[in-house]
């Protein structure tokens, strides 16, 4: 490590816990530890925090960006113990106990690496070049920029397997990320689309959906994949199983089976991997990007270095792959990591992890949701209005900060009465079709 | 002109009326043409109406960028005789009566030229690399993450001066922008920023703001002028009269009187000019960019070439240079024309365009604002908090879009009560501040 200034943060003459990263896990973890006698440092490249699972929606154009996010400084606002700072993680020192960001060097007692996942392309360089996935709410912006700016420029086109590449969608992964956003495009394909672009025929536009498996919503019950299912055909989308994706050049899309689908906009769900950090021995990491952690996060190697959320693999009998890369294990395991760092300085035992299920839920479109909700020790299985129902109020009441959840409520009952959602405007980052080398005729007017 | 394909917009067997630019004007005329048998084409470059009198609250996070946008396809849905389209106009032929633009010739039988105003820095061009100036929604965003992003830099700042080039703020103009920006950051300064950056001691924050004239607001009232300065001055700012900015290097302000100021953040609110179009005859021009129209907006030269807004310059006794460079005027000559254009298909007599002055406000922080109000032929002035509810209520009302205005009264509700402004996230473009040649001293860690 080159010699490097240390960034500029007050010592409060406790030990420090430094958190890097501010998702679901850093962020309750930071909260968590209001009251403990550290001082903590949560680094974010961002100055905001992201309610992830409703990314799909800004993508789709339902919410705006602004809904889905929180500056840190106001979600931690009076928090004494705590300092935030916008900055990147460039390696770690385990030796020297610092961590080496674009502000200088951070000292650390205790290190908590809550990272996320990034997106994961199995080492498909072309596809990661080509394909769009939503891994930030910039991301989401972005990809809605391209799809709003993809028909007006399909205003223009006579061509019709040109203006097919333009209207038509490929989605990877049919997991609920990706059907959640099948389902929101068919949504605005019925009831938005045809209104604000009278000249195109929207019977045209088709939505493909490409699961390498036989069900979509692996890991839900067979009720809820089944509906899932159904519900998208039901809205139009062209659901593709036991399929996967062989290629992509922006343009034509070729499958294992030999189809080809021909579109500009692919968007790729297929999965996520933790995303390694240098400096942390390379054989703590396990297959999928993921950090080693024993039953109280603690990766393995190190007394003083913990891992939290998607980018730690806890493995037990019941998850021997580690927990599921969503919201509430990283939440669980912030809240109890805090509660085991107090343990830890008044040198009592800690208390090990136990993944609390409440189940699982997806939103296929207005009124059609499923659900697999665990309470009072029993599943309950759901789907429709009720299930849809459900994922509205528990989408709100888990949004941090009141002035989100009001804006976003009143986004909803609008857009519910309407049908008319409202953030379809292009501001911002927009990519320009692709045209593939030596394919001239792809062109389209930009 | 090189030769082009027309652009692809369905032909309604009218004659065509194309409007180039979707501001307060050119939005008015479309939407008032609705029942007129004409085609309407809208032009305008974003897809999206932007509501420029809050424009400065997007700057200073009080509002999203997403409040203040509407979605040109969303506000003028099921007008059937409109097109719009997406496109930058490149010029105009006025001999084949085509426009030439981004995606194609759009042929017309009447043109009319609503582009409205941009920044005017009267040709120094450094003053224009390193200034920021609000003319769009984006440059509002830069300048908010700007800020936002400043200031956490500022937290890794040991220098004085260094801390102070970015904390600091010097605004060129004192009009309604100028004074709108003073107070709101004024507000920021004293409830917002010292709870988000506890490690700064925010009575080194200066904000200055600059004017050429001895009073501010010119153009309304003595009482509204002296009452601005008043609590611009009871808020802290420093307001300096008679004073021009003779140069800035994107870190010394220098005035005309041998005065310097550091800042890294120079907002110029001090001109604006109309945008020429290439075709239209350069005679017809006015100074300040703004092309001479006849009482009907014809602009000079020509029977079916109209200008109006900011870009026409219709002068009469009352008004020697043309009307006040905002949004009345527009809306109303838009309403006329809009008339003027259906009389023109009958053969009847045009009607000549008389202003209905309404009077003028400005806000510069909660419950405190400026205003002259015609109303019953009177004139009503009033300052302080009734100011500042009309001002509030005149807003809401003007706004495009219920789903905007609900959002906008939401926020605004919750940062009255709260004195806890939302939207203090860096998401998309900013500015790293500049480091002046040969002045290495002044790089600050980025």
């Amino acid at each position: 490590m080159e010699e490097q200034e240390l960034a500029k943060i007050e010592h409060l003459g406790m030990q420090r816990v430094v958190i890097v990263g501010g998702g679901f896990g850093g962020l309750e973890l930071a909260k968590a530890l209001r009251d403990t006698d550290v001082q903590v440092v949560l680094v974010d490249k961002q100055n905001y925090h992201t309610f992830q699972p409703l990314m799909y929606q800004v993508a789709t154009a339902g919410l705006e960006a602004a809904d889905i996010v929180s500056p840190f400084r106001k979600i931690l606002e009076g928090q004494e113990n705590l300092s935030f700072r916008m900055a990147e993680v460039m390696c770690v020192n385990t030796e020297t106990q610092v961590v080496e960001t674009s502000i200088g060097l951070i000292p650390y007692d205790f290190l908590v690496l809550a990272t996320g996942a990034t997106t994961n392309y199995f080492g498909d360089e072309q596809m990661a070049r080509h394909a769009i996935a939503i891994k930030s709410v910039e991301d989401a912006v972005e990809l809605r920029n391209t799809v709003l700016s993809n028909f007006e420029k399909a205003l223009q086109i006579g061509d019709n397997e040109q203006l097919n590449s333009l209207l038509d969608f490929v989605i990877v992964g049919g997991g609920p990320t990706g059907v959640e956003i099948a389902g929101a495009l068919s949504e605005l394909r019925k009831h938005v689309f045809p209104k604000d672009y009278r000249e195109i025929d929207f019977r045209q536009m088709d939505i493909h959906l490409v699961q390498s498996g036989d069900v979509l919503l692996k890991g839900m019950s067979a009720e809820a994949s089944q509906k899932a299912l159904e519900y998208l055909q039901k809205f139009g989308v062209d659901v593709l199983l036991e399929r996967r994706v062989k290629s992509y050049d922006g343009y034509t899309v070729t499958l294992n089976t030999g189809e080809t689908l021909i579109t500009r906009t692919l968007i790729w769900a297929a999965g996520v991997a933790g995303a390694p950090i240098e400096g942390i021995r390379p054989e703590s990491m396990r297959k999928g990007g993921r950090y080693q952690v024993d039953n109280y996060n603690r990766v393995a190697g190190y007394t003083n270095v913990f891992a939290i959320g998607d980018i730690a693999a806890m493995t037990t009998p019941d998850f021997p792959e580690g927990h599921p890369m969503v919201a509430q294990p990283a939440i669980q395991q912030g809240r109890l990591l805090a509660e085991n760092i107090g343990r830890l300085l008044a040198s009592q035992d800690l208390q090990p992890f136990h993944y609390d299920d409440k189940g699982a839920m997806a939103t296929i479109g207005r009124n059609h949701a499923v659900a697999d909700v665990k309470l009072l020790g029993k599943e309950w299985k759901t789907q429709g209005f009720v299930a849809w129902v459900m994922w509205v109020f528990v989408h709100l009441i888990a949004l941090v900060g009141f002035r989100n959840r009001l804006a976003v409520f009143a986004n909803w009952t609008w857009d519910y009465f309407t049908q008319n959602t409202g953030a379809r405007f292009i501001m911002g980052k927009r990519r320009e079709p692709i045209v593939p080398a030596g394919e001239e005729a792809h062109r389209v007017v930009s």
